[in-house]
This record gives structure tokens, C-alpha cells and sequence, in this order.
């Protein structure tokens, strides 16, 4: 079976190997880059996985670098795999005008606007497309499949879980922005990718998404970290109207906040060792 | 007493803290910026400290972001150093021209030629300046001092240790240039540097200060970690003269060569637990 993915570069690392790739995306229209970790057991067979989903302006570098994850990864036999944020190369006019808005910022959603919607798919790469290659090519379990990240990619993380009931296993974000309906990022985002009809976005909402569970989806429980020295809490992350949508429907969620800690890898790191474990309780018990 | 260090940025980090500073170098004559992890054990006393060297082209953030080395360091209660590898802003013709010369390739010396003698003074600056100031200004017990570093920072890490006997309590390396009389990257420094008359060049030459000790300078052992798919070992870094330099004057030298292993923070970070260990158990030692 021949790979679609192309190697851009690999190193050894923790007894494993962590590469970077590249395939053309389908479902893009472009090339796109991913990474992944494979620890020391996936040389002898099937291990589970974690997908994790940076924030605005990363790649998929960002994470491999920063988060120190590796390390717990290969003492507990779980794959990482880390997908860019947004096309690149697509040149769509005034795709990098914002930070926060076009290039390294897809929010993990298909746009249905011209002109982001032939290439920003993020949603379809992802769960249509990468997942199954991932699966075919690589020693990966995919029934053992969980999924965090990070601010816009907890975003992602909690959306994306909630859209595909049974897909992900696990779920856990570190200060994800948990109502993009009701904050300026999101606003800004969805206008754009999904068109000014707002009814149309809540299909995109974590808070919203969970109000609308029949049942807990996730009943070993969500974990969320928060740093309450994070300067986008107040405006742009309301982890509290999460929380809320939460209670209202019996979801267990561990909302942990910390006194002094900000919205980077530095808080991210801290607390990975937590996430890793809080994964491997659901991914390791039989199915 | 007023701190001379201006506060860059911090981030809380493992309960400790990470922080960004910079200040006026006298040796340097120019701002020079460095960062500094310290534990939790930090708030309630002195603690001891690491003071790690980068390698080419890296500054004051590279290891703080890539190795990986907070968590260790905030359960044993040890602060973490990492300096920037060159002056910045001196606007030496020529100073950007080279990705292994000039900025961000210090080599750890003071230069003696024109016209890098007047800011290329890494060796005075550390050794006759930041350090005293880290010492009065922030919870340092100075007394208790390792030192590591790699690649450029390796040379770094060995040099200074031998050419200042008993400042620093422990040493240790990741792929250093063990014998930089003898490779590309330190003749091409050394030539800028010092000059062209290579009888000067000994002095900062880890294998042959090492043939120049009496006795043995670290009776506890030097650990040094190598990568055997690190592109740069047959040509630049020459691990095996330093290991005949040691066991020639009765030096431990715990010398690992790491099948598969590269030149990066993926190999790195995935032996700096061990180093941090290396480390603590010279330095939590009573004196």
C-alpha cells in the first residue's frame, strides 16, 4: 500500500519517532501538513490515539515543540497527532491580513462563504479524510481515538467531539473558547467563514452543542483547565457558559482553574501530564 | 536594593515561574537578554541553579521552550539559566552573514580581534557579571552552580568549567564540540575571534584543557549524551577525543551514544530528565 503522506522531516525522540508530514488534501484543494508521534509500542502493534488542535496563528509545529507531551506519550503507549490550523497557499485575498481570521485560524469548521469555502475545510479534512488515511497507513487504532487542544483547537476539540457522537473516545481542552457565538473572535470567525445569519452558527457552539445532548455524552467527564491570569478569559473564552450547559444536561466536566497562569504553552505544559492520564483512563479500557 | 534586570515577560510555569529579562551588560556594552526558570522552592528560600548554553543560531527562549526541563526542575527544586548566545544590535559589518559566525554563534569566549573584541565578550559576561547579579538579586544559593549546554553551548558548558575550577559544582552536555581546534565551526570562530596564531585557540578547547588537568575536575563524573544520527558527529563535534582526554588524566566520563537519535530538542529533551538528575545529585549534596 503505497503512503499518501509525504515525509517533510523525522527525529527520534523518547524511543519513538516523531514525524512531519504532508498530503494532498482532497478535501483542501492544497497540500496539507500534520505531525505525529508514535511512541516506542506502536513498533509492535495498533496503539490509540490523541488528536490534538492548536490555536490561532500555530501550525502543526507548534504543539510538538511546546508542549512537552512526548514524554508521557511514550511512557503510556498513545500516539499524538497535531494537523495545521488553516490552508496554506490558497491565496484567498487578505488571507493573512489577520491574525485571527484566515491563514492559522480555519476554526475547525467547514466556511459555506466565497471565497473561504473551497479551501477552509478544516471540519471535512479532518474527520472525513485525514483520520482515514491515518487509520490505513499507519499503526494507529482508531477505535481508541481521543481528542484535546487549545484555545481556538478547544474550540475545535469540544465542537468536533460533540458533531460526531462516538468518534472520540476522550475529551479534554486547555482555555478553549467554549461560546464563539457570544465573543469577538467567533463573531469574527463565523461571520466570515458562515455568512452574517447567526442562526446558522450554533452548530459551531460547544455551549450551544451541549445544551442540545439528549444525555451526557461524555460520562467518564471533560477536562478543562483554565488559567485565570489569561488575558482572553474575560472576553473572548467564557468557560463558565460551558460549565452551565454542562450542569443543565448531567455532563461531568472537571473545570479546574488556576490562580497566576496565562494562555500559553508554558500553562499548557503544566498541566499536560494531567490530560495524558485523563486520556489513557478512557483510551487503554477495552472496548 | 533596585533590580538591574527589566522584566521582559513571565509566565507562571509548574507552580515556579518563567522569566523573561534583559539588562545593561557592562562587559558587553549592550543589552543583553537572558531567561531564568524558578521553582516553586524558589518563594520560600534559595535555591540551587542550572545554568544552560545554547547551541548556534538559539537565544535566550530555545531552551525554555523546546527541552522540556521545568517540570523536572520545579519537583527538585532547581532554577534553570539560559543566556542569549550573542550580543545583539553591536551592527559589526558582517555580524549576520553567517549562521555560524557573529550573532547568536558567541562560542562563549571574549574576543580578541577587531572588530568583534568590543561586544563579543560572552565569557565576561557570564562569568564576571550575570552571574554575580543573579546572585544578589534574585533566591540563587550561587554556591550550589551546575552547568550545561549544547552543541556551541556543550563547547560552552566544557570550557568554562575547566577555565574556571570549582564555580560550577556539576557539568554535563548534550552533542557538545568536544575539540573545536579541529572542526569547521570552531576554526572558523576561533579565526574570527582570536585570531589567526592557533596557539591561542587551546585555552578554549575542551579536549585539550582537559589534558591539561592535574587531577581530575569533577570526581562525581560528567555526563555527555550523543546521537548517532546527528549529522553534525563526523565532522564537527569529535566526542571520542574528549572521552581519550579524560581517561588519559582519570576524568569519569559517562559518554552515551544514542542510536538514531539527531541533533535537535527532540533528542534533548528525551535525556534531560537524566541530565537534571546528573545535576541534582551534585547539588542538593551538602557542601
Amino acid at each position: 500500500m503505497t503512503s499518501p503522506f509525504k515525509l517533510i522531516s523525522e527525529h527520534r525522540c523518547f524511543g519513538g519517532m516523531q514525524r512531519f508530514l504532508e498530503h494532498e488534501s482532497r478535501e483542501i484543494g492544497l497540500p496539507m501538513r500534520f505531525s505525529i508521534y508514535l511512541p516506542p509500542q506502536a513498533a509492535i502493534g495498533k496503539v490509540p490515539a490523541l488528536l490534538y488542535l492548536a490555536g490561532l496563528t500555530c501550525n502543526e509545529e507548534t504543539f510538538m515543540v511546546k508542549a512537552g507531551a512526548q514524554r508521557m506519550a511514550a511512557d503510556l503507549g498513545i500516539a499524538l497527532i497535531a494537523p495545521d490550523t488553516s490552508p496554506r497557499g490558497a491565496n484567498v485575498p487578505g488571507e493573512a491580513d489577520s491574525w485571527d481570521f484566515g491563514v492559522g485560524a480555519g476554526f475547525y469548521l467547514d466556511a459555506t462563504e466565497a471565497p473561504w469555502a473551497k479551501h477552509w475545510r478544516i471540519e471535512s479534512w479532518l474527520i472525513k479524510e485525514l483520520l482515514s488515511l491515518l487509520g490505513a497507513h499507519l499503526p494507529l487504532d482508531m477505535q481508541r481515538l481521543g481528542i484535546f487542544g487549545h484555545s481556538m483547537g478547544g474550540h475545535g476539540a469540544l465542537t468536533l467531539a460533540l458533531r460526531h457522537p462516538g468518534l472520540f473516545k476522550s475529551l479534554s481542552a486547555f482555555a478553549p473558547i467554549c461560546a464563539p457565538t457570544q465573543c469577538p473572535w467567533g463573531e469574527k470567525a463565523f461571520t466570515g467563514y458562515l455568512g452574517a445569519d447567526s442562526t446558522r452558527w450554533i452548530e459551531h457552539d460547544a455551549t450551544v452543542l451541549m445544551q442540545h445532548q439528549p444525555v451526557a455524552p461524555y460520562p467518564g467527564g471533560i477536562l478543562i483547565d483554565q488559567g485565570l491570569a489569561d488575558k482572553f478569559l474575560p472576553e473572548q473564552l467564557h468557560p463558565h457558559l460551558l460549565e452551565g450547559a454542562c450542569a443543565a444536561i448531567g455532563q461531568p466536566l472537571m473545570l479546574r482553574r488556576h490562580e497566576g497562569y496565562d494562555h500559553g504553552y508554558y500553562f499548557i505544559q503544566s498541566f499536560m501530564a494531567d490530560h495524558l492520564a485523563h486520556h489513557a483512563r478512557a483510551l487503554h479500557t477495552p472496548a
